[in-house]
């Protein structure tokens, strides 16, 4: 077996494992929301199949597209919206992983178009500022794909939410992606109920600043 | 064992497991909401047992009813919603499932008549309109049933959210009906959340067309 | 072993089952709420014992009391809840199990001291009526029981609001005291979020009464 | 063996043990929250790694620490929030538990900077007062440990909600302070849900110290 038959191999593994965090923390329904991880160092990338259960994902069933969402390997169609990872990966070198979900409260400001305000600690560590809000974009095309890197070039954050549509997360791999997505609800969904009864306090930049340097550089095992 | 009695097992096998998706999303307490399915080509329909616990539901007690409601197989009495599965499935040929909730937010929507707004790509995908609210009818005669086939004879949206009660949803078989169910609670939560911090933002009337054309044709496996 | 043990012995089993169904529809955290079921023609019951976990609840942990609360047979002290329990069995004969949680959305409308309006057919099918409202009452003497003896009597509804404290159902059995408590949390639920966004539209009086006359006497298996 | 071998050993179980009750309470996502306790008669405590996942928590993996926070035993980082469980440890010698979470409805009070009312019962018992806010304070020196500490002497509450951030508690031991942590989601939750539609209404301040007195005193097994 090659080098690169190992390496997606144990991307279909990871990749595949990582939708059933999308269930286990609810930010997924039936089939929709999906997670990529870029092939390191080649012009692949590992996506979910269209339309099929997450009951039924194996690593197997992953499928292998190029950086254009053409299918490289496996016998299903992939994901819908393989052309907005594929985007991505080809005008963000340092991204290795793209998560996408319609997570409730991630939607509920999407839909209204406001991004949420960096109003905890765990936001600043996480996003480093408010998260923003990308355009409205139809699937078929780059459209979505445009809209997510446009907002996100130059952005601390890697969550973005798609107007009327829902969220997109990137990381360096697969498993950082979807921890966006997971942490980005959570907020998401702290900070609206917050705001039902008043104004949350915010955070001062300064703040913000250090609390976002810190965890990115000292949490977690070295 | 004839073909008909294959048909119909098959169909108490899927219609007994797509109860537990009701229970997997959170749609049903204790023993409220049910499913069935039409047996295809034939003028019979397959169906939860009334009050019995979703833990107990097996193929075995699934009941056999002819399009009048009438027992047909099963020792139990069918659903108390019979009559309205019955009369849908007289009145509208083309449905081959149909599936009904008192999920939380389809019935927060329904409880002030109020129609949930396509403000969603996934609602344009799966809906292709707002969620239409139809009449208040009481149990115990063809009046719900009539509710649902007018309010959905020559509407895109395959669920109806019939006011004070909950939801009932169509499709061409069991699992499309039980899918509409899934996603219909799952829209109505997140447009409600939405609307409580302001106004969803609306997607133009042809983004929808184009949302819910493509969906219906393109997405998941061929 | 004599009719009484047996009798005991199958109330325990039943009793201690029951708990996990509030466990499993999110009424409970932690060791809080309660389940008892009456000893049918004694003067006894079968109660949780208090402060234990959920997990480690067993037939043999539950504890037997009589209707003054005192224990007959048990190693535990049984749930400070118990002389709400004992009143009731002592003041309303007919009922044959009582069941009480601090469910979120009851306790919601709890501490505002309002009764949960009837504005779903399921509540109507239930409930009858709307949801009422129960005094203050301090635990350690008989005020909680005459509280819920004094709303309860003569009202269609199983369960009451306490102020400020919590709900409490009554059944024929010790399951139907749970289902109460289940479908009341439920309904708490959804007519709370519908009224997040305006006013639920009313149910007529003559309409709640078909519903609940209709459930009451046809809904299930005969 | 030696004695304070195994009371470490011990100590490990249960705090690894009760992490798992952060996630079956849903008051974690991902990484986030940790527990620890203190070593009985020792300048020591047991407290979670940094950064590691739920899954993977055995008692193994858990850091003892001294009073500074300082690593004795143990391959990996210890929690980032290490500091301010040391602190607290350092000035609350009655205290032997410590648990941190990111829960929603206590992070919705924080961050608006509002201690939750005591308007149920069940806050009376376990809070016996309105649980308090805490000052902003970043993470990586005392600040927090003073804010904890500063906030809960001479307070009934064993729960602090840091503003902006999250909830810290106190126990005689570590699985009293999981369950403050949980009991303070429950009741942040119900108040905050309550006062989404009007005022709860208040209990007397007599009555406040009643329940918690009686809860404190007489519940549960002796």
């Amino acid at each position: 077996m090659s080098e690169l038959t190992k390496e997606i191999q144990a991307l279909r593994e990871q990749v595949s494992a990582l939708h059933a965090e999308l269930v286990r923390y609810g930010l997924v329904v039936w089939t929709a929301g999906n997670v990529s991880g870029r092939v390191p160092g080649h012009e692949l990338m590992v996506i979910k199949p269209s339309g099929v259960s997450y009951d039924e994902l194996t690593p197997e069933s992953m499928i292998v597209c190029d950086l254009d969402g053409t299918v490289v390997e496996g016998d299903l169609s992939p994901s819908s919206d393989t052309a907005a990872h594929a985007y991505v990966y080809r005008h963000m070198p340092h991204v290795g992983g793209v998560a996408h979900t319609h997570s409730t409260y991630a939607c509920a400001w999407a839909a209204r178009g406001e991004p949420v305000p960096c109003v905890l600690t765990a936001m600043a560590d996480e996003f480093g500022a408010d998260i923003p809000i990308g355009p409205f974009a139809l699937i078929g095309d780059d459209s979505i794909g445009q809209g997510i890197v446009e907002t996100l070039a130059g952005h601390r954050s890697p969550a973005v939410l798609m107007r009327n549509h829902g969220v997109f997360t990137i990381g360096n791999d697969a498993r950082a992606a979807v921890k966006a997505a997971v942490m980005c609800e959570d907020v998401a969904r702290s900070v609206h109920i917050s705001r039902q009864l008043g104004e949350p306090l915010p955070i001062a930049p300064a703040d913000v600043d250090r609390l976002y340097d810190r965890y990115q550089n000292v949490y977690g095992q070295r």
